[in-house]
């Protein structure tokens, strides 16, 4: 727990030193959970993106884009749902007028029992030493028993109320628990109430005439509304999917967790209509052949899980989330969602219009159903950045940082080092650069000894370093070093764009 | 006129129909000048951003990309002078309680002035036939002389009044013209009042702790308030750049010509940072790297001209756009300015924090020049469409419908076509985008005569049909049919990515 939290700061504090994530704002003490992708970082999560894209549109025929916009007519929002159901319970403080998220602090007070615990097992291991059975005292200590056993119940109650929408219950834990405001101590506290994740904003200048209009909360809606514009000038046949990477953005209350829940954010989605009876061949497909996608990155299969819900949301008559090993634990990654035809039928009823496909092949008209993948693109890129930032210990004793990003995903393919700055090396690494970056990302870097430049773009994530010496002034060749295994070789200039294209092309790394 | 109307219609119709553009929400009806960029368009748009990105990023070692987010600290837009000075003349009809621009009222009643001098024109034209002198006619004419005077008075009295700030003559000069409420007829009007354009939305839950925030009007800003970040963490010199693609909001009261102004659109800006004194040389430098850009993708030198501001906006000191000749005549399409130090003098005075720079050149720190770069990419999209929408009479005097599209932004790279849905030539179709899907968006397409799928793929802007026939069974070779010539030529199926290569690659399009 210690280390991950430590990792995870680690993790923080590298985004920003190495150029990938900058406070939002920073200048003017930062916007809460909002986030600026800096200059590597841009190119990291592009990168992300197209090898998503390219996965999902160029390998399946049946697969076509679209790129909806953010702002879109109300009404979607009341047909999908989010008007009246896309709501966080929240409670205010009479005395210091700050609001929270009700479960947070009951998920805040549960979590101290969890924390009380810990200490008497800590406590434990320390006075028993090697001989300590953690099990058994966890099992056994009365102290740790009745922690637990609390903290269980606690839970346990809070998402029956929930699901009940029972928020009188939930205003009733809080106050049986005692809990206080965290920051005033009061405890004199208003009702729980539903507070609606959406950002408004007004369309038209006028009082009368201005239209109510949300900021997305998720891309998929845009897709739906599409649906037959598509089918129809796209000649689509059923089964075939509409994918789309966009922002959306949610009004969280509490924001946590660097950029693994930020309010402005972006998602990959395909929704995939299938003919009615058929989903649930094609939710195993999806999750399927989602969970490869992430195994084709080579963070290491045991980083990934399935989580199958067992509550279902109101559209869905099956989902499961592939979960990540984050530096705070297994979370959603991604989710896959069997929807039926809940958001088209609801849509046809909302518009009046038919949302609805001819199948040729039954001679039956009938609205699709369809099955989602849905994936945070900023979690994406906490999941590679975290599981690739890694501190090695070398044979000599001395360590090293390195972002082993995969190398289809690095922001920058190669650095060109002359190893000095004279004798006409630099000119050369140019040389080497002006031929290379039509295709790739590449850096010079000429400033301190190359060692330390290797150092840097290891922290870097860049996977090749070319470098530039005397020799190369003789035979045209040049050291390639590897940034993983560090290893060097020499070859020729002219080698370089098709050693590099061996380890990077789509064609390598795509399941 | 009435042909470039009407190759603006064929453009609008034509998005719709080839899936490049859908209006926002259709089936709802519609959202007011937003729109979705559909299967193809999505592709177009995405291409040229990707030009865009290279030419930018990729090919200057001194430049680098970021990616802000949308919502910013509202600080920012107190400093950039948008919450106080962006905004458009506003005038409420009391009875109707609609509201307009005001300006646009004006320019509307002025126009109706230009089309009355134009139905005497025609008249005239009609009844004196070919013998008719239109230039003497609109000379000597005294209806035609008092209308075309009067619009020219309208119009620069509007002007003046706007640029003195001088809404109470703004307001005088409509009640001085009878203008009425289009809807209704009243003349019933509010005074003129200045409108901010910005979209606003809350932060947060609480009415107490809830903060104002803005949708970005512009994506400058978030290149501003990171400069010091990125040049720290990028060990950037100056000169050097900061590019950046991303979304900006604007509620035109009045938004026009598609996409070519969008209450939601996407900005391509990048931000170079230069020494104080040599701005100038920047500026020329980038006004003509920017036009070669242009010109590279071949659509005609003759569409673009330069047009160099003479009213300068507050932040800037030289100003220019690249007009492009579009299907409603030459209209900004990129803008270059010269931006001073402006905008980082703000944020330091708002921040209380130095943005400057320590040359060891100079041994000084100073607050950077900035040389803006500034392009819309769905006026972009709007250019390339447009111009590449062409309807040729064929040899046999048949007439085709042919999207001209550069090759490196074609959504569809290729389309592979069986002769027949038989004999096995759709499984060797299959196997041949197999082989290309990893680098290239290609498409299967089996419906119709061959003939008629050419036809189908020209108007869809795909650049290579390739035929899979009976012959391929015996020899391995398909037909490459060429979109632009439509010539059509025997290969190996092991030449076709060679040959899309030759003509696709960023290294031959790139300037």
């Amino acid at each position: 727990m210690a280390n991950n939290e430590d990792q995870f700061k680690k993790v923080i504090s590298h985004a920003k030193e190495y150029g990938y994530i900058f406070a939002s704002s920073e200048i003017y003490d930062g916007l809460s959970a909002v986030y600026d992708y800096a200059q590597n970082g841009v190119e990291l999560k592009k990168n992300i993106r197209e090898y998503w894209w390219r996965s999902m549109v160029y390998m399946h025929q049946n697969i076509v884009g679209i790129d909806a916009a953010i702002l879109m007519h109300p009404t979607t929002w009341k047909a999908s749902g989010h008007v009246d159901a896309f709501s966080d319970p929240l409670i205010d403080n009479k005395d210091s007028k700050k609001r929270y998220r009700a479960d947070v602090l009951v998920e805040d007070y549960a979590e101290k029992l969890h924390q009380k615990a810990q200490k008497e097992i800590d406590k434990a291991k320390k006075r028993f030493g090697e001989s300590f059975d953690e099990a058994q005292f966890v099992a056994t200590n009365d102290r740790v028993v009745r922690y637990k056993t609390q903290q269980k119940e606690i839970l346990e109650r809070m998402a029956r109320s929930l699901e009940k929408e029972d928020l009188a219950d939930v205003k009733a834990l809080i106050e049986e628990l005692g809990i206080s405001d965290p920051d005033t101590g009061s405890k004199n506290w208003t009702d729980v109430r539903q507070f609606n994740l959406m950002f408004g904003t007004k369309l038209g200048a006028s009082a009368d005439s201005a239209m109510d209009l949300y900021l997305r909360p998720e891309t998929a809606q845009g897709i739906f509304v599409n649906f037959l514009n598509v089918q129809k000038t796209g000649r689509m046949k059923i089964p075939f999917g509409i994918a789309q990477t966009g922002k959306a953005f949610r009004n969280e209350i509490v924001a946590r967790q660097f950029i693994f829940r930020m309010r402005e954010f972006e998602q990959m989605e395909m929704q995939f209509f299938v003919r009615p009876g058929e989903e649930m061949k094609w939710y195993e497909y999806w999750k399927e052949t989602r969970l490869k996608w992430h195994h084709s990155l080579g963070l290491g299969e045991e980083n990934y899980r399935f989580h199958d819900h067992e509550k279902l949301a109101h559209y869905a008559n099956a989902a499961a989330d592939i979960e990540f090993n984050f530096p705070f634990g297994f979370k959603e990654l991604e989710g896959i969602h069997s929807r039926t035809d809940f958001d088209l039928k609801a849509h046809e009823e909302h518009s009046g219009k038919k949302l609805q496909f001819f199948d040729h092949e039954t001679n039956k008209n009938y609205t699709p159903y369809v099955v989602e993948t849905s994936i945070g693109l900023d979690r994406m890129f906490l999941a590679v950045f975290s599981k690739a930032l890694q501190e090695e210990t070398l044979e000599d004793g001395s360590t090293r940082t390195v972002l082993k990003l995969p190398s289809i995903l690095a922001p920058v393919k190669a650095a060109v080092l002359p190893l000095v700055k004279k004798d006409g090396l630099p000119e050369i690494a140019e040389g080497i650069i002006n031929d290379l970056k039509w295709d790739y990302n590449v850096i010079y870097d000429e400033k301190d000894a190359v060692g330390r430049r290797y150092r840097r773009q290891d922290a870097n994530g860049t996977p090749f370093c070319i470098t530039v010496d005397h020799q190369t002034k003789e035979d045209n060749t040049v050291t390639i070093r590897y940034r993983d295994s560090m290893e060097q070789e020499r070859i020729a200039i002219s080698e370089i764009s098709e050693k590099m294209q061996e380890t990077i092309s789509f064609k390598k790394w795509l399941p």
